[in-house]
């Protein structure tokens, strides 16, 4: 079973717990293999524990009109496992040691395979989503590797610019963030019984709630707490990285502003405590906060199209969480 | 129209030309992008040049007995962006700085960049050959990459291994090389209107001249020159890599064997002018002529299902050729 899920996320899972823990049996099966160099890798990888929440949204939504088929299945494995990938890569470009307290795979094993490896999993979780037999989630799942890799791109060529347009900012964290989620309960849908009008409708559900993920993890960047965040406050700030709360500051502030200073190297500590500062005493908390709400109201919106049943039920939870987390 | 192509390679090309004029179009196309981080990266990764072999391959195994179709075009594109971008990973992972006597894309933006545009690129070439329609094909394409990115791991973590198998060397060159050549003739007759017979006689194909093409390259790695070669002889080595000739040298001579010292540090120079002498003066290099040898004339043999036609004649002509660069 997926670790590390609390009272909330076992509620919101419920009417697809027995599923998810065949993804998890299907996960571990991956590190079977005839190639013994891959052998510890792939045990690494592929018990990486982690919340499950693509691949819940893949069984939720296919869940609300359901067909009997593997199908979900296959493609919610498909989906964690690129989650997977991308994360090796994104720790090898960023240098991180660690990922969720244990080491990153290139710190470990070096770069080389760390891009290796993630190129690996990328192709593995391809021939999953192969397996459904259905071209059309085939061909969105490469989309998605391209908008991950290109949020990547964006993202890296703009640290340390602290001139950023918002749509910029949302075009980015859809790529990042975003894009996968919409994935997961779109393809979901299209395995099942839903008809387009449904499928778009979850889709607008997984990229609103993909959205307000990314635009609450990036809040907590700036308000969480160390020990909670298991790293640095202003970690954001720190690399470079302007994401909604700095953005609005440099918009709020032209002139008087704590971050071009910050990007343009001396005296960074006082820099980033004094933008912390200005973020956390200013109207741009409670902005970005209605901005998490409206991301995840019109994702709750989408839903009534919908018909009433536990699935919809929990779809409609996981967004009540998400708004909560930012609060 | 594909750089460098010499007048051998021309005729071999002939009844595909305009084709792969397309092929070479639609990968120029790819570099139009709306988002201008990546604008230069594509530019740079798709004028690469190159002899465009695999997507000939791709064309001239559907001209066969063909289908009036833009599948084909389709999926050479694809073959050929998919070894655009594991060349790409290749040169991170190696630190090369130049490929082609161009400046890697590592060098010139970072490896950082170099994974993502990598990803970015993978990404690209399945949505093409998605659009294709021919979920055989994409599943293919997807196990291709897992062979590619799984032989260059095993070739990194048996880098100053002196002691390999000969059936493990010919696991890692076909995952490394003959998988794709495998790949590129194998679904572009899957595209065509060819029978499974005549498809799996273009599959052993493009297998056998795969490895024959990769033995070649590890055989001129020994006995070319470094003008010619655009690298120092002896690369492999230098780099702790064993490939056909070095693990029939150790299989002749287990004892008194330069190779486990040059791949313990000191007298490096010393041990590599040895090593490459002893495989020159032995019966190595017409054993290694004779298996490739095998290889081609295999690869000719598998063709004789085919109608007598141009492009049987050109790929009779490319294992030909092939042959006469290991001489």
């Amino acid at each position: 079973m997926a670790q590390g899920l609390d009272a909330r996320a076992v509620t919101i899972y419920s009417p697809i717990l027995d599923k998810l823990a065949l993804v998890e049996e299907r996960l571990q099966d991956l590190a079977q293999t005839s190639i013994p160099e891959l052998e510890p890798l792939l045990d690494h990888a592929l018990s990486h524990g982690g919340k499950r929440v693509r691949p819940a949204l893949t069984l939720l939504a296919s869940s609300m009109i359901p067909l009997e088929s593997e199908n979900p299945i296959r493609m919610a494995t498909g989906v964690e496992l690129l989650h997977l990938a991308t994360l090796i890569h994104d720790d090898t470009v960023d240098d991180a040691d660690t990922r969720r307290g244990r080491a990153s795979v290139s710190s470990l094993w070096g770069k080389e395979v760390a891009v290796l490896l993630g190129d690996y999993l990328f192709a593995t979780s391809a021939t999953l989503v192969c397996d459904t037999g259905n071209l059309r989630v085939v061909r969105r799942f490469a989309e998605t590797i391209m908008e991950l890799a290109s949020g990547e791109i964006i993202e890296y060529f703009n640290t340390f610019n602290p001139q950023q347009e918002l749509d910029r900012y949302y075009d980015r964290i859809y790529r990042k963030t975003a894009s996968l989620f919409r994935t997961a309960s779109e393809t979901g849908a299209v395995l099942s019984a839903a008809n387009e009008e449904q499928v778009c409708a979850l889709k607008d559900y997984g990229y609103n709630i993909g959205m307000a993920f990314q635009v609450v993890d990036d809040l907590l960047d700036i308000l969480g707490d160390e020990a909670e965040l298991g790293k640095p406050v202003g970690n954001d700030l720190r690399h470079g990285v302007l994401t909604l709360p700095s953005i609005l500051l440099m918009q709020k502030y032209p002139l008087e502003n704590p971050i071009p200073d910050l990007f343009s190297a001396p005296r960074q500590d006082e820099s980033l405590a004094r933008t912390l500062d200005m973020i956390r005493n200013s109207s741009i908390v409670p902005d970005c906060f209605a901005i998490v709400r409206d991301y995840c109201d019109r994702a709750n919106r989408s839903l009534q199209c919908l018909p009433s049943c536990d699935s919809r039920e929990s779809l409609e939870t996981l967004a009540d969480y998400i708004r909560e987390r930012s609060r």
